[in-house]
C-alpha cells in the first residue's frame, strides 16, 4: 500500500515535466498594447518569428494585439514592405480540415479561413480577448513580454484550456517570468526545435453564488448542532447550496448558556450561480470601501471552518503564495505542491494563522445574513464583484490548470526568485576592514 | 494532459482512504508503562479484546508491554484466574504457513511458535521495542493509550512498517489522539467488524552523514559559480555526498568586489551515512547548549537555498505542522498535503519567512566547516544527536509511512483539534448586558 | 545626570495618576442614542445623578444627547413628573462669581445663563456635537455608555480639551471600558464623594496638508543627497512643508550606476494644513477602493525613513496598539509608554517589522506625485479623507491627552483585558481524565 | 495639567540629549586584545591620544588592556623608544585632591599615585576588570573599537556607573557603533575640543534570587483568588519576595468546575537575591539543554501576567530589539523610548503577541515548583546562570544607564542601522530594460 502512494506521487510528478514535442505552427504575443517601449519589442519578436521556418516551408503564424493593427509605432505597413512574403495568404483547401478543437496542441494552426478575418489570411494576424476564450486551440503558443501581471493577464484570457505559456521578463526576472527577453531568439529557436517542458500550475474556479429569495413553502431547512456547531443540511440540490441564516454563533465556553445548547433550526436560503472565474494567484475578499470589518464564514467540505472577522480573506494557489498571500504572512509554497492557502488579512484575532488545505477540498467563503455590510472579491486582482449578504464564492482547484515553460532548471527558478526578489533570509554581509 | 493530472491527483487521494477489511487477530497496546492509571486501562481494554470472539473461534491476541509481566497493577496473574481460557496455548501446526513478511496486513498474527517465546502461546502476550523493529508482522493493529506523544514513542518503535495504528485520546482529544477512550468498545468492535479506513501520515527519513577525511589525493572537488553562489560538484558517488568546505558567501550587491568575483575552486570533503531516523512530526537542528547562534546550510536537491543564522531550524511533516513548526511562526498544514515544511528558529534576519517545498525535495542540513560551534539534531524530540563541522542530515519522504485509523469524519478531525487545541482564530464572545 | 533622568521619569509617571479631588456639578452621558436599551439605562443613571446631592443642596446637572429630547422611550415628561425638583431653575445671580479654580474643569458647571438654552435652566439638559466642541468647561465629567466605539466617539466629540471620562462597560469591559455598569450607583458614589485618579492617554493631533500649485519663480528646491538618499531643504516655511516630486528612488547597490550617483535637484510643491483630527486609536491610511497597492513615503522628523509598498500603514497610540495595529500583528504596548506605533497594512516585503518611535517623533506620510492612485485616510475609523497626489499628514503627539479615569487596579486593567478580550497567551486547559 | 505633562516630557528629552563640555584627561580603550589587527590600531589610536595635548600641557593618559602590557604586537617598548615624553611620570603633589569618586566628569583622571601602580605614572596605562568595575571614575571616556558585541562587553565591565563611550566601528556601522574608525582623528578631535552629546540608554537590573526552604512555623502564605486568579501576598520583606508554590492553573473556561472557584491558600517558599547584572540588550531565559519545554511564570508589578510555555522568553531594552528580541518577532523599538520588551521564544501557543510595559514596572521570571526542568538565564549573551525549581529574576531599569556619545544625526542613526543592517523593508528595486 505504501510503496504503491510513493509510485502514484511519483508519476503525478514526472507527469507535469514530460517534454513536448509538438510541431508549433502559431504563436501568440501578449504584452501591454499602450507601452511604447513594449511595441517596439513586440514588434522585433514578431518579425523574429514570422522568419522562422517551420516544416511547411514558411514562418510562424504570429497573432499580436487587435489593438497594434492600426499602430503607428507597430507599423504593419512597414513590415509588409519589408517582408511582403509575410503577407501571401495561406492556400485555402485546408480549411475543411482544421475543425480540430479538442486538444490544446492540434493543428488549430491552420488557416481558420473563415469569412470574418478575411485579412489575416497571411502570417501576421490580430487576436482579441474574444478570440482567446473561444477558439483557445487556434494558437499553439503563447509569449508574453512584460513582467508577472502579463502573464496573469493571459490566465484571464483563457478562462477555460491554456496554450503552453512562455513568459519572458524584461530586465529583471520575476516568479513567473523566468526567461530573459535578451535570450529570446536562442530561447524561441530552442522551443521551435527541441520542444518543451511546461509545468502544470493549479488554478482555482472562483463560482460566484448569489441568494435567492426562498419561494414559500420550498424553504430549505438546516439543522445546526448545539454541540459541535456543525450544519447540516438536507435537500442539498446538485447546482446550489444553501446559505445559511446568520448567527453561527459558535458555542460559548461559558457553562451558564449551557441550558440553551439545542440544535437549532434556521431558515435556508438556496443559491444559484451566476459567473466564474479562473485565477492563477488568488482569489481576495475583503471589505472594499465600507468602514467596516469584513464577517465572513469559511467552510471546507460542507464543514464550516471559522468565522472571520478581519480586513478580508486570501484564498491563494501556492503560485500566488509569493502574491498577496505572502504580504498578510503566509508562507513562500513552492509552485509544485497541491495546496489551497487561506491566509486571513489582518485578522481580529491573535491566533488566526494561515492555513494550508488540500487542493482537493472545497473551500467556500460566505458573507452571512448578519454581515453588517457587504463584502468585495477579486480574482488575480481583477474583476471586483461585490457580494451581498448570503451571496458566497466556491473555490476548487481548476480542471484547466496554467502550463508555463520550463526553464532548463525550473526548481531553481523558484528559490532564486525568493531571494532576489523577496530578498528572502538576505542579509548585510558584513564589510571588512581592510 | 491537464485531465491526467487532475485524474492522478485524485486516484492518490482515494488510495489513502481505502477501507481495509483485514483480518484482525492481534493487537499490540502501546501505553507509558509507568503511569498507574494508564496501567489499569490497558489492562481492562486487554481483557476486553482477548474477550472478542474472532473468526478462529478465540478472542485477539493481545501484546502488552513486557514491562507489565511483572506487574502488580497490571495482575496477569489475576487475568489467567479470572480468564483461564485466554492462556490456553494455540497448537503449533500451523506455524510453517506464516510466510508473512511483505505486508503489514499479512497473516504474520498466527502464532510465532519459535522457541524463544515458549511463553506467549496464550492470548496475552508481551512485546519489546526489539519486536517491533524486527517483526512488525507480528502485529496486525497498533492501538495506544495516551496523548500525541505516545503515539510519537510508537513512531520510534516501527522503524520501518508500521501497523495500522488506532490512537485513544484519555480525557481532551489531540491532533493524533481522535478517538475518545470512553467509546473504546464501540470503536473496537467497529473497527473488527466493519474493517478501517486509514490515512497514510507521511514520515521523513532522516540520515546523518558524517564528514570523512579525504585520502591525499583523492579529493573531490567543486565549482563555486560566482555569478549565482551555485555550487557545480563532480565525482558524486552514490553513498556519499559532499560536504563543502567553508565561506558559502554569497555574491554581494557590492560594485566594489565585482573584480573579484570568480568561479572559485573548493576543497571537498566526502561523507558517509552513519545512522538513520523515521520522524513522524519533525526533525529539528539547533545550537544545543552553545552559546553561539546555529550557521547552517541548506540545500534542496543538491541546491544550496540559503544560509541559516538563526537558533535553529524545524524540517516538519504536515503532521507536525501544529508542533514545533507552530511554534517557530510556521503555517498550519493539513495533514494530506505533501510538503516539507521549512521553518527557522529565531532567524536573524527579517525576511526568512517559512517556507513549504515538494515532498519529492531532498533536503539537507549542514554544519559548514566555518561554523564556531557544533550542532544537535533531535527527532520528534529524542535521540539527542550532535552535528560537528562537515556533517549533514539528509531528510527524505519515507518509504515507510504511518497509518493511523480515520475516524468516520476524518477531514474536520483535524479542524476541530486545532480550534480546540490551539484555540485557533477563537475570540471571546462578547457577553451582552441583560 | 543618570539620576536627574530617572527623577524626571518617576515625576512624570506619578504626575499621570494624581488623585483629583475637584467638586462635580455636571455630568454628561454619552451613548448610542439610538439604541433602546442604551436609552433606558442612561435615563437610569441620569436620574440617580439628579438626585445625587452635592454642596449646593441640589443634585447634579446631566446633560444627554440631545437627540433625547423628544425621544418616547427617555420621556423626559415623566422624569419632570416623577420629580419636579430637577427641572426647578437654578437662580441666575451666581453666574458672575463662578470664578472657581484651579482646575481645567472649572466654572462650567454654573448655569450658563445665556438666553440660547432658556430650557436648560433646570438639571436635565441637553448636549449637541457643537457644544462639545466649543464649549468643553461645561462639563466637569463625562460618563459613557456603551463599548469601545462610544469612548472613541466621545474623543470625536472633544477635539481639544477633554473633561475626565469614565467608560461604563455593559457586559464584558474592554479595553478602554474599565468599568461595570452593574456597579453605576457604588462607582458614581465614590466618584463624587472621594475624588478620581486620571490616566492621561496621549493622543494624536493629525494635520492634512494640500499640496498647493506653485507659483511660478516661487518654487522651492530640494537636493537629494546622492549618497544617504536623504533629502535637504531649503527656504522652509512654519505653517508649510515640502511636498516633493517624485521618485523617492533609493541608492541601487548596483555598482553599475555609481557613476550617475550625484546630488539631485528636485522640483517642490509647498503644501499648506487644511483640516486636523484628534486621534486615540489610530490613524489608518490605505488604498481604499483603489486596486493598485499604496506607494507612500514615510519621514521622520523631516527625515525619509522608508518608502511603503503596501495596503497601507496604520500609525497607532499604545492605546491602540490593541485595535487596527494588532490586527496588522503589532506588539501589544501598554497605554503608559510614550510611542508611536507605525505597523505596515499587508507589505509587499517580508522585512517590514512593525516600529516603534519616540512620541516625540513628527512622523509624516505622503501620497508621492508619481504614485498611481490616491490613498484615503480615517481617523480612529471615521472621517475617510482622500489624500492626493502630492498631500500628507502630519502625525503628532497631542497636547489634548484624553483622560480617562482609573479604577483601583488600573495597570492590571490592561492586562486582563487582553487575556479575557483578546485571549493572549491563552491555551486550552487539558482535561484529565478521572 | 495636560500642559504639565507635554512638558515633562519634553525635558527628560532635551536631559538626555545636552552637550557635555567636560575637560578629558584619560581615554580608556577597549578591544578584543587577541586580535592582532586591532591590536595594530589599538596602538595607532593610543599614541594619537597621547599625542593630543590638553590644557595641561601633555597629551591624554590612555588606558589599554593590561594583556597589552607584553604583546610584542603592541610592543610598548617601541612606544617608548619613539615618545619618550608618553612615560614621563606625572607631578605627585596633586594626588591629595583626587579623593573625588562621585561623579562620572570628575577629576579621577589625575594620576592615581597611590603605591599600587607604580609603573603607571606616565601618559600609557593599563587597564583591568576590576578597576573597570571598582574606580570607573578613573576614566573619563571611552572608546570601543570593533563590533557590537565590543560595545556589550563595555557594558559588562562597568556594572555600575558607566564613563561615556564613543564606539568606533570598522567596516560597516552597527546599531551601537556609530562612528566610522577612518574618521577617527577628526572624530577625537572633536570631541575634546567640542565637548559631546550623549545619549543616555537604558539598561536592566537583572537580579537573580533564588528560593529558600522555608523555615517550619514562619512559611509566608498567599492567597490566590478564584476570580481572577491573582495571587495576593502577604509578609512581602524589603529584602526578599515570594516565589510561589506550583500550579498557576488559570480559572477554566468550563462552567462545570465552577462549583470549585474558590480561593485558595498556597504555601510559599522565600527567596533571596543573590548575583546581579547590568543588561544593555537583554535578559533571555530559556530552556538550555534540556529537552523540555520551559515552564516560566511571568509577573509585573507583583501581578502574575501569563504562564509561559515555549522555547523560553527574552526581556529586551529598546537597544536589544534589534537583538534577539527581532530574532523571536519583536518590533523595532527605537532606542529612546522608556519601555521593557517581552519576547516569547517559540512559544506554544499561536496568541503570544509580543509585549511592551513601561520602565517602571518590575517583571520577575519564576521557574515554578512544578516545572519539569530547570531554565537557564544569560545576561547580553554572557554569564549563563542555571535558576532551579523556586527560583527567580527581577528585572527593572537600572540607576546606571549607558552613556553612548551621539554622532550629530542621532536619531536618523537608528534608521540607516536598521535599513543598512537588518535591511528593514528594502526591496528589489526592478531593473528595467534598456
Amino acid at each position: 500500500l505504501a510503496e504503491t502512494a510513493v509510485g502514484v506521487r511519483e508519476m503525478s510528478k514526472q507527469l507535469g515535466r514530460a517534454r513536448i514535442h509538438s510541431i508549433i505552427h502559431s504563436v501568440l504575443i501578449v504584452t501591454k498594447a499602450r507601452d511604447n517601449r513594449l511595441i517596439k519589442l513586440t514588434r522585433e519578436l514578431a518579425v523574429y518569428l514570422m522568419s522562422k521556418k517551420t516544416d511547411n516551408g514558411r514562418g510562424l503564424i504570429v497573432y499580436v494585439d487587435n489593438q497594434l493593427r492600426t499602430s503607428r509605432r507597430f507599423d504593419a505597413a512597414g513590415i509588409e514592405r519589408d517582408h511582403p512574403e509575410f503577407f501571401v495568404p495561406f492556400p485555402r483547401r485546408r480549411t475543411s480540415t482544421s475543425s480540430s478543437s479538442s486538444s490544446s496542441n492540434s493543428n488549430g494552426s491552420s488557416p481558420p479561413g473563415d469569412a470574418a478575418f478575411p485579412k489575416d489570411e497571411g502570417q501576421l494576424r490580430y487576436w482579441t480577448a474574444e478570440m482567446c476564450s473561444r477558439s483557445p486551440h487556434l494558437f499553439d503558443f503563447v509569449v508574453t513580454l512584460g513582467g508577472d501581471g502579463t502573464v496573469l493577464f493571459t490566465s484571464w484570457l483563457f478562462q477555460r484550456i491554456v496554450p503552453p505559456v512562455l513568459p519572458f521578463a524584461l530586465g529583471s526576472l520575476g516568479f513567473l517570468t523566468n526567461f530573459d527577453f535578451a535570450e529570446h531568439q536562442s530561447v524561441m529557436d530552442s522551443v521551435i526545435d527541441s520542444g518543451i517542458r511546461v509545468n502544470l500550475r493549479m488554478r482555482f474556479t472562483c463560482t460566484v453564488y448569489r441568494a435567492v429569495a426562498p419561494d414559500k413553502g420550498r424553504q430549505r431547512k438546516a439543522i445546526k448542532k448545539a454541540d459541535t456547531g456543525e450544519i447540516l443540511m438536507r435537500n442539498l440540490e446538485k447546482g446550489g447550496w444553501e446559505a445559511i441564516e446568520g448567527g453561527w454563533s459558535h458555542i460559548t465556553p461559558d457553562g451558564k448558556e449551557e441550558g440553551k445548547k439545542k440544535d437549532k433550526e434556521i431558515m435556508c436560503f438556496s443559491t444559484r450561480p451566476v459567473e466564474s472565474f479562473e485565477v492563477l494567484n488568488d482569489l481576495v475578499v475583503d471589505r472594499g470601501p465600507s468602514p467596516y470589518v469584513s464577517l465572513l464564514e469559511l467552510f471546507g467540505d460542507e464543514h464550516h471552518l471559522t468565522t472571520v472577522q478581519a480586513d478580508g480573506l486570501t484564498i491563494s494557489t501556492p503560485t500566488g503564495s509569493t502574491a498577496y498571500s505572502m504580504s498578510a504572512g503566509g508562507s513562500l509554497v513552492h509552485p509544485e505542491i497541491p495546496a489551497i492557502l487561506i491566509t486571513p488579512l489582518c485578522p481580529h484575532t491573535l491566533s488566526f494563522r494561515p492555513m494550508l488545505v488540500p487542493d482537493s477540498m472545497e473551500v467556500r467563503i460566505c458573507v452571512p445574513f448578519n454581515s453588517r455590510s457587504t463584502a468585495w472579491a477579486s480574482f488575480d486582482g481583477r474583476g471586483r464583484v461585490e457580494l451581498k449578504q448570503g451571496d458566497h464564492i466556491k473555490v476548487t482547484a481548476s480542471k484547466y490548470p496554467f502550463p508555463t515553460v520550463c526553464a532548463d532548471k525550473q526548481s531553481t527558478d523558484w528559490f532564486h526568485a525568493i531571494s532576489r526578489t523577496l530578498k528572502w533570509n538576505e542579509r548585510e554581509r558584513q564589510k571588512s576592514f581592510v
